[in-house]
C-alpha cells in the first residue's frame, strides 16, 4: 500500500499515535494538553518561543532519515474536535494525497480545537517530534474570532511563504468570490513545511492541485524525504539540477 | 432613504458626529487630537496597544444591534485636514456604497492628516465606540514618507486578511503598473473591517468592486448587521448555508 | 556611457568601493565583516535597529543630489562570496539594467554570503551612506535554512511594498510552479527602494520586466533622481501629475 492512516480517536484530545514501524522518542500522552500545553513545552505561546534546534534535529533525523515521508494531517475545529461535527476535511486532504503520492507515506492525524495554544503545540510537535516533513492543516483560517490557525502557524514558522497563500487564493477566487476571506499562510518550521488549506473540501481540492507541484521541490530543499507524484494527477516540479540523492538515484 | 451623510467639518480635526438617531456613548470632541492623541487615548501609539475588548462590546452590542449599518469613511491627507485641498475620496466612497447597498446603512465621515497616532485613533474610535462594521480609508497608502496609513491600520487590527490587498492591486495593475506600489491592506478589529482603498476615484470604484462582494458574508462572521448590495451593480456571495437571522429572515 | 561598472573584488568580503568621481563619507573598510559587523554598526542584527535619520540624510542628500542613480546590486551567496563559483546574478542585473535605463546610473556592486547580519549592514550601507536610490539583491530567497536575503531585507526597512513580491512570483508563476517558493519582497529604508530579485537570471529578466515599470515614479516618490527608461524595452508609467523638477523639466 502506498500509505497508512494511523489510528485517529473518536475525540482525539490530541493527535493519532505514530505506528510501530516508525516511533521517534518516547510515547508522550498529552493529558489535559487544551488547559496545559505550557506544562509540557513551557515556550509556547510566547512571540519569542524557543526556536527549532538544527543541530539535535539533524542528528536525530540522520538515524532516522528514510524516503518514507510522515505527512501531518491537523483538523482545527471547535465541533469536530468536540465530537458534534464529523471531520470531513482531513479526510478529504488525506484522500487527496493518496491520489497525489506515488511514493511511500504515512499520514498524522490530529484533530484539535480552535485554540490558538493547543494549535501552535500540535505544529511544533509534529514537526519537531514527529518528523512529519510537511503539515497540513484544515480549518480556522477566515475571519472570525475563533479562527486563529494562520495566526498560530505564523507564530511557529521562523519563515513564512507568502506565495502559498497568493497562489491559493488566487485559485480559490475562481471559484467564489470570498475566497479573500480566507488568511491561510504556510510556512518552514525547522525542516517542516506547513500549509493552511481551508475547511471545505472541494476548497482543499483547488487549493493542493495549485500549490502541491512546488511542495515536492520545497521538502528537497529542507533535505527532506524524496516525495513522488502521480504525473497524470499533479505533476511536480523540480530543475533539471534537482536529482534524487542515494542509491536509488536515476 | 437608503444611507445618510452625517455632517462634515470644513476642517475636520476629527470626525463628523453620530446622528442623533444613533448616538453610542457621550459625545466627545477631540480638542488638538493632532497633538495629543496620546492624551484621551494613553494606550495608543505602542505596538502594545490595549486590544479591543470583546466581552464589553459584545453586551454594548446587544443593546444597540440592528441592521442598521454604520460605515466610517475616512480620509487620511494632509491638505485635505487643512482644507487646501479638496476631498474627493471621501465622497467618492460614498458614492459608490450608495451604488452598492440596498439596506440601511449611515455614513461616518472623517478627515484626518497623515499621521500615524491619529489614524490609528480614529480607527480606534470607528470600530470600538462608533461601532462601525465597516471602515473604509483612502490615501495614505503610496511609499513616501508620509503615507503611513496601511501602518496604522495593521497596528490597530488583530488579524489582517492579506487577500483584500492582493486582490485590489491585482485589479488596479490591470489600469496602471505603478499599483504596485500601493501598500493598502485589510485586517480585522474586534467586530470591524477595516480595508484600506487609494486615494484616487477610479482607483477607488476598481478596488471596491474587487471586494465588495465579499464583504458582506465577512461582517456576518464577525456578528455584524445584515448587508445587501444591488445584485446588478455589486452582486454580494454568501455561502448556500448563511442565512439572515431574525424575523426578516428568508 | 551610460552606466559604470564600480571595481568588484573576486573575493568581495563587502562591497565594490564607489568610483573617485562620487565619494560620499569617508572610504571605510570592512575587515572581518563577517565576524564583526556589530563593531561598526552596533545596532544591527536586532529588531530594534536604529532607523534611518530622515533629517541627517535630506541635508546630505540636498549636497550631492544629481540627477545621476546609484545602484546598488548585491549578489547574496555563500559560493560566490567566497570565489568558488561564479557571479551569474548580479551581472545578470546589470546587463538588465543597461538596456532598461536610458538616464545617467552607476552601479554599486557586492558579493557577499548568505548571513542574515552581513545582509543587513550591506543594505544599510549602500541606503544610508553610498545614497543608491534603489538596491537590486539576487539569491537567498528560497525556503532553505540558509535562504534569509528576504528576512535581512525585512529587519532594515521601515516600509514594506507587498505589490512587488505579489506580481513577481505571479509572473514567475507562467515559467515555472515552484515560484511560490521564492520569499523575495521589497521595502523602502528612508529613500531607498529595496527589491529582492531570485538568483536565475531568466527569472531576472522576468521579475525585472515585470516591476520596473512602477520604479521610477516609486523614486520620484522617494524623492531620488529622475529615471528615464527605454520606451521600447520597458516603459515606465508615471501618472500626468508627475513632472520632472528643475530647468531641464519638460
Amino acid at each position: 500500500m502506498r500509505g497508512r492512516q494511523v489510528l485517529k480517536r473518536g475525540r482525539a484530545i490530541c493527535k493519532g499515535r505514530a505506528t510501530a514501524a516508525f516511533t521517534p522518542g518516547v510515547a508522550r500522552q498529552w493529558a489535559g494538553c487544551t488547559n496545559q500545553p505550557g506544562t509540557q513545552n513551557p515556550e509556547l505561546g510566547t512571540k519569542n518561543a524557543k526556536p527549532y534546534s538544527h543541530s539535535a534535529a539533524r542528528s536525530l533525523h540522520a538515524l532516522t532519515m528514510t524516503d518514507h515521508a510522515r505527512i501531518g494531517i491537523v483538523t482545527v475545529s471547535d465541533r469536530a474536535s468536540r465530537g458534534e461535527y464529523e471531520d470531513k476535511g482531513g479526510p478529504a486532504i488525506e484522500a487527496e494525497l493518496f491520489k497525489i503520492l506515488l511514493s511511500d507515506w504515512e499520514a498524522v492525524n490530529v484533530i484539535i480545537p480552535d485554540e490558538r495554544k493547543v494549535i501552535e503545540a500540535t505544529l511544533i510537535d509534529l514537526c519537531d517530534h514527529e518528523q512529519c516533513c510537511l503539515v497540513l492543516t484544515t480549518g480556522g483560517t477566515g475571519p472570525a474570532v475563533r479562527d486563529v490557525t494562520p495566526d498560530a502557524t505564523a507564530a511557529v514558522c521562523e519563515k513564512l511563504m507568502p506565495g502559498f497563500g497568493e497562489l491559493m487564493r488566487s485559485e480559490s477566487l475562481k471559484a467564489v468570490p470570498t475566497a479573500i476571506l480566507s488568511r491561510q499562510i504556510a510556512g518552514i518550521r525547522g525542516r517542516s513545511l506547513v500549509i493552511n488549506l481551508p475547511g471545505n473540501p472541494p476548497a482543499i481540492h483547488d487549493c493542493l492541485m495549485a500549490v502541491f507541484p512546488a511542495v515536492p521541490y520545497c521538502i528537497d530543499l529542507l533535505e527532506g524525504p524524496w516525495l513522488d507524484t502521480d504525473p497524470e494527477y499533479c505533476p511536480a516540479f523540480r530543475p533539471k539540477h534537482a536529482k534524487k540523492p542515494g542509491p536509488a538515484a536515476g
